[in-house]
């Protein structure tokens, strides 16, 4: 109950530092009769681990997945799955020049304010190499959902570069380093990134996730309606700053007859005019497509000096060397999935139990 | 854990629907030892209310609290606190024409879709009823947080109508009908309002919360981020379609060395020298002022016509009589704190256990 | 999390003082589509209530409950069930002589221990009278079981005097003030009691509850064992000291071969030889009846002067007056049940969701 | 919540089957700045491995085990724990014996019925081989209880054999092959169970666990009372049947004046003149010594053939090879010691929160 579990059936909990020995996630409430395989699980890892392309860090960890439980000739027992990682590219090197000062935008000031004690090395727990625990179990939350059900992110915008959503192709996505739904804007993107690579500094990313197939009667209200269970769990992601379901912060400035999407009833077919509630009403799916869109902020591992304090309280300048991502916005594409596919899991198990 | 809880240490459990008997709520983990009266928790029910202005629903509820357990001699006794309203406007009015068919933007379809069955007497539990023992159960939370931390909402946005932030003043919230923080604006919004209520429309809004004083080193990463938690909170609230923290989606387009908030000491103070974090790093409260932000979707309970359809469906037109609101987003004010207090006392109680 | 819930799916929290306004009870996680009305509900709450012999308490209350939400037309909507019953036998007598004394036995001295502060009123939260909320839950909980799943305890020892199991018979159960399965040991209860009561005594008791009909599968290794879960619900009845499934401690002097139940199967029909392990294998209901026995202890409420403290911590004498059981253990039979109940819905929604 | 959990703010998660490549446990909610060391937790998991002597298992397992999460330094930083233990002495061999059918007095027959699939690998899951994570799990909650509190288990009982509580002596029972405290009984025992493993039997027995040292105040009524936690935690090692607390099941036959336990003051010292209530008043700790006992059934892997049933639901005959302890209430000890010290731990942070 202290922060490193989500979900109340579906349930994981990660463990893990950034530089430790390794990384791992347990994750209790899977239903026996279910195909996991190592390989299968990997599979979505590898869109997430760094290194992929120029624009993301160079760490250089292979992400290798090992199902240690819970899965046996290749079928889940119904018993806890437990998922392990080794940290491979462990620097041996030199914290000295973080070890006592809190670095600008990072977790050091609050971790150290927290707890009294910090695991310095690379950021530690606070680092990002956690979210490769949240892809894997991501994974195996969408064999739980079946195939009928897509997940399916894309990057909408790097700093001031919008894609054009006229131009829109979900099997461009995975065609490019980007996720990005847009031929023309990769090549927009690639000069842009590069330029800011070059310049030791980042840039914010917006990402949109759209879930279709989904079922109707996902979500409990009042308080675990489907769109604060994704808020909730798109907000732990490191670096996001605002989620919104729909049409969103959009709908400010729109009048109820606009917004309210009309119903129809075609054959026995329910279709909606519009979808500005984004797949949820009252916080429980409609069938319709969930559309979530959120904000990365800017990595502030920077090249550039900024000012910053040490544990004494003295004033000092520090520069985050590193091997890290110019845009932490790209990579977020495929934890943002691997959330929302995590809520979505525990919603369905849970929605088994609430009709006689 | 079928969502009508929040909380893990201060859990508060809520029940009711809009024209049942009454609605209530019942808090568990509050410390003992903490003076609490009815009055004091009618004095944040009395900004919620209904009825307060022309520019909210005219129901007639007075929403008189009582707590019925819990609390000896009042203070509390570390047991739960039991808090009920009676519904007293109950209307014995014909819902036939609601009864059979779903209103659009309202949850009347998904609720028929997820449980089989629906109280439809004035939207049943998905009413904004419930949002009284919200702002109660956030009344008992401040009190935990203690005098120090100041949770103080305003609006600044209806329809495109935004409020002059050079104007803002802390006291002018609580001095006109729209908790607007500035006083030019209050003019405006009013014609502006009086004008789409006439035409039996509806508008969105935007809300700001701060929350100042509050200390560092609450939260608790990497799932139950302070900024995680408080989305999730805010999310439920009815008709909210988006959240953000500090600079929020505005990080998009920004760089890292703009967007790091820089840290100096003078004195042993630390200070930051901007908030564009909006009191969160790494999940942890920095100390700074927390900053929300989150939109209100306009009501759907308008007098316009709009297409449905019905249990049998079959295709219907439907106007939403009733006593709504022109602008849910004023209601929301209250409930935006509430429930932030709610989630900080929450995060305050288990940091009381984090270090040894 | 602070003690005053159970469950995890089929979830209660109940609330209220022994001589408060009300006791209460929220059930959350309920499905939709279940008849469910206050008389049914009534039913079992008046096999608990007080006054309904000489050999229970002489409080006179009609425990009344209502059912303020949760349920419309008759049938659950999905939405939590608040239950209410009003104190109305609050005597406003002086309490002034337990006020500052702690009664041996009692919870007055761990109260005021852990809270630093104590509602002295009849017990406060302490008072046997939250037990009523308990039977309440414990009949919806039947109601998810079905009727082909029946819960049925009795008393089967009081002090040294205890029935000839080869006289027990179900229907004479219901029949007798004592819940005691064995007509001829009625007469000897009776006399017995009467002779502690005149004493201002009270004596301990044995109950033993049998559930038949229950399913395979039930219970969730593995530390939520069906014999785990149920040990925590009936351990947290007060005044129980002991619990034990199937043969219980009589193991302690058992050989594997003995106490290992064989099986066998007749025309696709399981069968167990025997029942020792009280319808629990590896923590997993198998089908076979579930036995369950619990030791409650004899009141501490008695006319007899006890050597204790009061807050001063001064050496004091004290006599409990007041209204109280000779044997609470009779009243612990419609407790037991309702108890197991509980966990066994809990358990029926959850297994729900652990197959694919 | 599926039952791989015990806890709330101390939580654990354990996973892993008896033959699979490890079995581990994270623990969530370890305060910071607490000094743990991998010695330190092996020196308890050498007291529970088997091999220890000829009267449990002769499985060769080292138990060695690995911390891989949330330690830095020697020092716990307030992050999850990841504790590890690699499966040494995997049997490669023939399982084709208990494959397909279900051993009596075990779990296989649950397991499938709840899963349709079942790990039959040495029992999978539901082997005695995960309490190993219990022993570890509770050796990090000890050093959250700090020195003062001692938990110290015994063997009282073996089959008919009781020890003879005058010869107590708690250095005696870190002294001999059986946790007993009676030097006396030692010789008796020996000879008694070498007879049992010699016939290829097993025997239950009788564990009475002593804490000492703990203060007042914990424990969260009403349904989580530190009896009824404890016995939730007792009851989920398997094997176990039975559990109580204070004079247990002999309260039934005492009268109220004899039971309470009567409490007196000198020199501001509070005295309980006995301890009937084996440290729980109103489920709260009082102070007093906690005394639990429970009782431990006889493995059901025995060399005497036993009948059954197979997957196709015919007859057949069974014997349980493998390397089995004849009394499993011997390595009881020190899980039943671990549990509690779980327990304790969790409501020792949990207490930090319920007085202002």
């Amino acid at each position: 109950m202290t922060g490193s579990s989500i979900g109340k059936i579906f349930r994981i909990l990660t463990w893990g530092e950034s530089h430790g020995e390794a990384i791992g996630c347990t994750i209790d409430g899977v239903p026996s009769g279910i195909r996991i395989t190592e390989s299968y699980i990997q599979k979505f890892l590898n869109k997430r681990k760094p290194g992929n392309s120029k624009f993301t860090s160079q760490r250089k960890e292979p992400d290798k997945v090992s199902i240690l439980s819970g899965v046996f000739e290749g079928i889940t027992t119904g018993t806890p799955i437990s998922l392990i990682i080794e940290n491979i590219d462990k620097r041996s090197k030199d914290y000295s020049d973080i070890k006592d000062s809190f670095r600008p935008g990072h977790a050091d000031f609050t971790y150290f304010s927290k707890f009294g004690v910090r695991d310095y090395r690379g950021g530690g727990r606070a680092s990002a190499r956690e979210t490769a625990m949240r892809v894997a179990a991501g994974a195996v939350a969408r064999k739980i959902l079946g195939n009928s059900i897509k997940i399916k992110g894309a990057l909408v915008q790097i700093g001031t570069k919008k894609i054009d959503h006229k131009n829109w192709s979900d099997l461009e996505i995975d065609r490019n380093d980007f996720f990005c739904p847009d031929k023309k804007t990769v090549e927009v993107w690639s000069k842009y990134l590069q330029n800011i690579r070059k310049q030791g500094s980042s840039i914010g990313a917006l990402i949109q996730v759209k879930v279709s197939g989904v079922p109707s009667g996902l979500g409990e209200p009042i308080f675990d309606k489907i769109d604060a269970l994704i808020s909730h769990a798109i907000m732990s992601i490191p670096a996001v700053k605002g989620v919104e379901i729909g049409n969103g912060f959009e709908c400010v400035s729109m009048r109820g007859e606009e917004n309210a999407d009309e119903i129809s009833s075609n054959k026995n077919k329910i279709k909606f005019k519009s979808n500005n509630s984004g797949g949820s009403l009252g916080g429980i799916t409609s069938g319709q497509d969930i559309i979530i869109r959120f904000a990365v902020k800017p990595t502030s591992s920077i090249l550039k000096p900024k000012k910053t304090i040490n544990k004494k309280q003295q004033n000092v300048s520090i520069i985050t060397k590193g091997r890290h991502d110019p845009c932490v916005g790209i990579r977020a594409v495929p934890i943002g999935e691997a959330m929302i596919a995590i809520v979505l899991a525990d919603c369905y198990l849970i929605n088994k139990t609430r009709k006689n």
